[in-house]
C-alpha cells in the first residue's frame, strides 16, 4: 500500500543565496561604522531611531496599508537617559550580524541570552528581561530597515500549510499535496532564501482561523477538490504565516479568502492579515495584503444559512467594547458593508464560531457554506 | 538546485483498515443495545462509568505508570440527578458512532455542536456549553474503553517532527529527512490506522519543550549528525504528540530522550510523559512512556557547565509550591536522584531555561550540551 519514499536527498543544506544576506550585514556595519565614525571624531555618537507610536502611524488611503510615519528619535550616547538604551541597541546589531555571518538563526528569546552578559567591573546587566530587548529588536528593525526576519531573528512558529503547492524550503523539495494529515508546519522564517515556489496548480489560498477547523478542511480535501492551499495560524497568524501568505499573494497571483470567527477577534485578525497592524507598521508593505477577502463568517450568515441557535454565543461587554473599536479604525472608514458587518454582529447579540457550521453537519461547512462563500462574492466583506 | 518533486501520488487517500474502525464501533453499539434492552424489559436504563477521580487512580509500581483503579459509578435514566447526564453520554455516543462510520474526524469543540440541539417540545438544550461535553466524551472514553482518537475525536494539534524517520500518513509517503525548515506538524490523532511507520533510521528520539529550542536543532541538522527523530509539542505535549513518541518507543523500540526547562513545569511534563496524568489516567498504558529519561535541564547543569547568573531566573513562590508538590507525587518517591534534583532547584533559588544555554553560545545545546548528556547517562534523571 505504502508508496516507496523519494530517494533521500544527497546535497547538503541549501545556503541561502549570498545577496539578501550581505545586505542586512552590510546595513549593520553601515549603521555601526556611522557610529565609531563620531565616536571617533569626539562627538556624540548617535543612532536615528524611527519612532514606532501611533504618532508615527497612519493609514495610506492609497496603498491601502497601515504605514509608519517618518518622524524619528535620535538615541544619544552622552544622555544619562539614553546611554543604556544606546549600548543595547548597538549590542543586539552586533549579535544580530553574528547571526547573519554564521547563517544562522535565534528566537527573539535567544537573541535576549545572547546579547545578556554583566558589564565589565559592574553588577549591571546589559539586559534584565526579554522586555527589554524586544523593543530594541524592533527600534533595530527600523533603524536599518530590515525585516526581523532579515536579521536571521524568528518568533515562535504556529500554523500549518497543505494543498496545491510544491515548494522548496531550505534545499528539499515539498509537495504539499502529500502532507498525509499533518500538513507542514509553517516555519518563522519564510523569506525567499529559505523558501522557492516551485509548482503551483492551486486558484487560491483559504485561510482559517483555527487547526482544528484547517483539519475539517484537510480531511475533506476541499484543497483537492477546490485547487487550492489551506492554512491556519493557530489564532492571530504569526510572522511566519502572515508573510507567506503575503508571498503567495504576490508572488504567484493568488487570491488570499480569509475565514474567521464571527467576533470582535475574528474582525481583527483579519484587519491585520489586511491592513497590518500598528505595532508592526514599518513592515506593512512586506506583510499586509491589502486584497485579502473575508469570506466569513458574517453576522447576516445566521439568517443565510437558517442555522438555530445552537451557534450562538452571546456577545460580552468586552465583545461589544472591541467591535465599537474596530467600528472606529480609520481603515474601516467609508468601507460601508463594514459598518453594516459590525452593526449586524452588535444588532444580534450574538457571536458565531466557523466550528458551529458543525450543528447543520461535521462537513457542511466544506460541502456547502465555503462552496457558497465562493459563489456568492457579493457577501464578501472587503 | 531544487530536486525535482516526487512524483504526485495518483492513489486516493488510504482509508483506515476497517478493523479497529469495527472495533470501536462494536463497543459503542455494545453500550447502545444494553441500553436498549434494559429498556425494552422495563427495567431503568443504566450505564456504568469507570470513575476518573483521584480516589480512583493509583501509580502502579510494576507498569511504572499512572492507573486507574476499578470503582464504578452506574448512571440512571430514571434518576432525576443523573437523567441528563445520561442522556448526555448517549448523544455522544451515537454521535461517535456517526463519526466512526463515515470515516470521518472531528475536534472536541466540534462534537460539542454536532450534540447540541433544543430538545423537542422545551426550551431545554442539550448541552449549555462545551464545558458539559467535555467530561461525557470522557465518560464515554472509559465507559467503552476507546482511545478518544478511537472515537475519532481530536483536540487541537501543536508540535512538529523532523528526523531519520519515513512513514506513510494517509497514503502518502513522508520522509522526515526532507522537510526543509518547517518540518511535519503532528496531527491530533496518530493512530496506526493513520499514520504506519515506513522506515527509520532513527537511534533515538530527542523530545524538546518548546518550538523555538526545536528549531535550534533543526538548523543545526542535530537529527542528521546524530542519527535520530526531533519532537517538540509546545509546551505541555498534546495527545497526538504524547501518543506518536508512544508509537515511536513502543513499535520502533527508540529510546525517548526529553529536554525540558529547569523548573517546576519542565519536571511536570516530563513526570506526564513518563507516567501519564491523574485526568487521563484510563490511557496511560497507551500514552506513558516509563522508560522515557530526563536529560536535562538539571539544577547541577549550573556548575556542571560553570554556567553564569545570566542564565538565572528567580523562583517565585508559586514554583516552589509546585515543587513541593512534586517532591511529593508517589511515583518520585523512592527516586532518590529526583529528590536530589528538586531539593537542588529549590537551594538554587533559581530556574533555568533550556534557551538559557545560548549565553554560551548560540549552538551551545546542539553542540556541546546535549552530546555530553548523552554520553554522560549518570547525569539523567529516571
Amino acid at each position: 500500500m505504502a508508496k516507496k519514499a523519494a530517494p533521500k536527498k544527497t546535497a547538503k543544506r541549501r545556503k541561502p543565496s549570498g545577496k539578501r544576506k550581505i545586505d542586512t550585514g552590510a546595513k549593520i556595519e553601515r549603521l555601526a561604522r556611522s557610529v565609531a565614525e563620531e565616536a571617533f571624531a569626539k562627538r556624540d555618537p548617535h543612532v536615528d531611531i524611527p519612532i514606532r507610536a501611533l504618532s508615527n502611524v497612519s493609514f495610506n488611503e492609497k496603498t491601502r496599508y497601515i504605514e509608519m510615519g517618518d518622524k524619528t528619535q535620535c538615541r544619544n550616547f552622552f544622555n544619562y537617559g539614553q546611554a543604556k538604551r544606546f549600548m543595547q541597541t548597538l549590542l543586539v546589531a552586533s549579535k544580530c550580524k553574528d547571526l547573519v555571518d554564521q547563517d544562522k538563526t535565534a528566537s527573539i528569546r535567544q537573541i535576549y541570552y545572547l546579547a545578556k552578559h554583566t558589564i565589565k567591573g559592574t553588577n549591571e546587566k546589559t539586559f534584565d528581561d526579554q522586555s527589554d530587548s524586544d523593543p530594541v529588536l524592533e527600534d533595530l528593525e527600523v533603524a536599518v530597515e530590515a525585516l526581523r526576519e532579515e536579521l536571521h531573528i524568528f518568533a515562535a512558529g504556529r500554523g500549518a500549510l497543505m494543498g496545491e503547492l510544491t515548494f522548496v524550503d531550505s534545499g528539499d523539495t515539498i509537495d504539499a499535496t502529500r502532507l498525509g494529515s499533518g500538513g507542514y508546519a509553517i516555519p518563522g522564517i519564510v523569506e525567499p532564501e529559505v523558501i522557492q515556489f516551485n509548482k503551483c496548480k492551486a486558484k487560491f489560498v483559504l485561510h482559517v482561523e483555527k487547526d482544528t477547523v484547517w483539519r475539517r478542511f484537510v480531511e475533506d480535501r476541499f484543497w483537492e477538490q477546490h485547487k487550492c492551499i489551506l492554512t491556519h495560524g493557530g489564532g492571530q497568524p504569526p510572522r511566519g504565516v502572515r508573510r507567506l501568505l503575503h508571498r503567495l499573494h504576490n508572488e504567484l497571483r493568488l487570491p488570499v479568502y480569509v475565514l474567521l470567527d464571527n467576533d470582535p477577534w475574528g474582525y481583527y485578525i483579519y484587519s491585520v492579515i489586511r491592513q497590518g497592524s500598528i505595532n508592526l507598521a514599518f513592515e506593512s508593505s512586506r506583510m499586509a495584503i491589502p486584497d485579502a477577502r473575508y469570506i466569513g463568517v458574517s453576522a447576516f450568515d445566521y439568517e443565510r444559512f437558517g442555522l438555530t441557535d445552537d451557534v450562538k454565543i452571546d456577545l460580552d461587554a468586552n465583545d461589544v467594547k472591541r467591535s465599537k473599536q474596530i467600528l472606529g479604525y480609520p481603515w474601516f472608514q467609508g468601507k460601508r458593508l463594514w459598518k453594516r458587518e459590525i452593526k449586524k454582529l452588535l444588532a444580534n447579540g450574538f457571536k458565531m464560531e466557523v466550528e458551529a457550521m458543525c450543528s447543520k453537519s461535521l462537513s457542511f461547512v466544506t460541502e456547502e457554506y465555503v462552496p457558497h462563500k465562493l459563489k456568492h462574492q457579493k457577501e464578501w466583506l472587503d
